[in-house]
């Protein structure tokens, strides 16, 4: 049970990969992101940390909207190749097909199963990085990977990142608010 | 490819579920949680979206320190237990041994393969949710559950929530900035 120091560093176990959409002087940009997830109930938000310099956040700061778009695994080269080069330098508006929602300048990745719609409420200035903080104007996802309303990440397999690899979702290990019935006091 | 809207809601595709520690009115408590990301990597932090009126957040608020904890898949029970009641109504002081480390007022879940020793950086209200972000002052993990320096996620075997359930995680993909070098323009 004994610990050991590691030393600080930017460490979560699991963590989603999405594509941060964003229009940058008018065109379509996806960038690979994986510091994502959820910062509010109600109204509903997410949150994407991005690096101050990346070209993705020119176009948030510009229009005040954003996408998150979750690949599928079979999607992993395309997603991948969107962390690997900058929008500054290649035209990546042509990776995936673009699509605009109710906001109107936030692209989204037609191919992925869900695209998550988002109005900049906050940019948080941590050091390197930016927490932006989006409200969620519309949540969509293909028919074909909805289930009872919601996204089926069955459906989707989308892929974990930790550690620079991807992952896929396992075995369902328990539901949540009711594995921990079976508690008992030590 | 068409897709349907489903209307604005809290989404992201996987989470960690990681265990909030905060010391309330000098007792050790967790809740869980699964609202939670790297929020900067220099320095490194962490942010975790909690609801206004967790008995967690006062804590938090006192001490301005707090930690995430990583349980394994077998600690489930444990895990969710500390998502079904709250510190206010039940002490959970003893549900997991606490430990502390560098900044005295964070308790660890010594049982936990990893737990991240955070400072308070800044809280952003965004309505139902605070947005805690914490400066990682250390980062402690098992000596069985690291490689090269590193918390490793194979001898980890941590808990991914998505909708309400409980996964681990599956087959390595590919690795990240890599896979996309097959990447060829359509």
């Amino acid at each position: 049970m004994e610990k050991i120091r590691l030393g600080p560093m930017p460490y979560m176990s699991v963590m989603p990969t999405v594509l941060v959409g964003a229009d940058v002087m008018g065109k379509p940009n996806y960038m690979v992101a994986a510091w994502a997830t959820v910062a509010c109930m109600a109204p509903p938000m997410v949150c994407v940390a991005i690096n101050k310099g990346r070209y993705t956040w020119k176009g948030i700061e510009e229009n005040r909207t954003f996408s998150l778009n979750v690949p599928s695994v079979s999607q992993a080269v395309e997603t991948d190749h969107c962390g690997l080069v900058s929008g500054a330098r290649e035209d990546k508006s042509g990776v995936f097909t673009s699509m605009y929602g109710i906001l109107g300048t936030a692209p989204m990745a037609a191919e992925c199963p869900v695209s998550i719609e988002c109005e900049l409420f906050e940019s948080v200035d941590c050091g390197s990085h930016l927490l932006v903080i989006g409200k969620i104007a519309e949540i969509h996802a293909m028919k074909s990977c909805v289930t009872d309303g919601k996204p089926d990440i069955r459906k989707i397999d989308p892929i974990i990142y930790a550690q620079s690899t991807y992952y896929r979702v396992g075995d369902r290990t328990g539901e949540a608010f009711s594995a921990g019935k079976k508690y008992r006091k030590r």
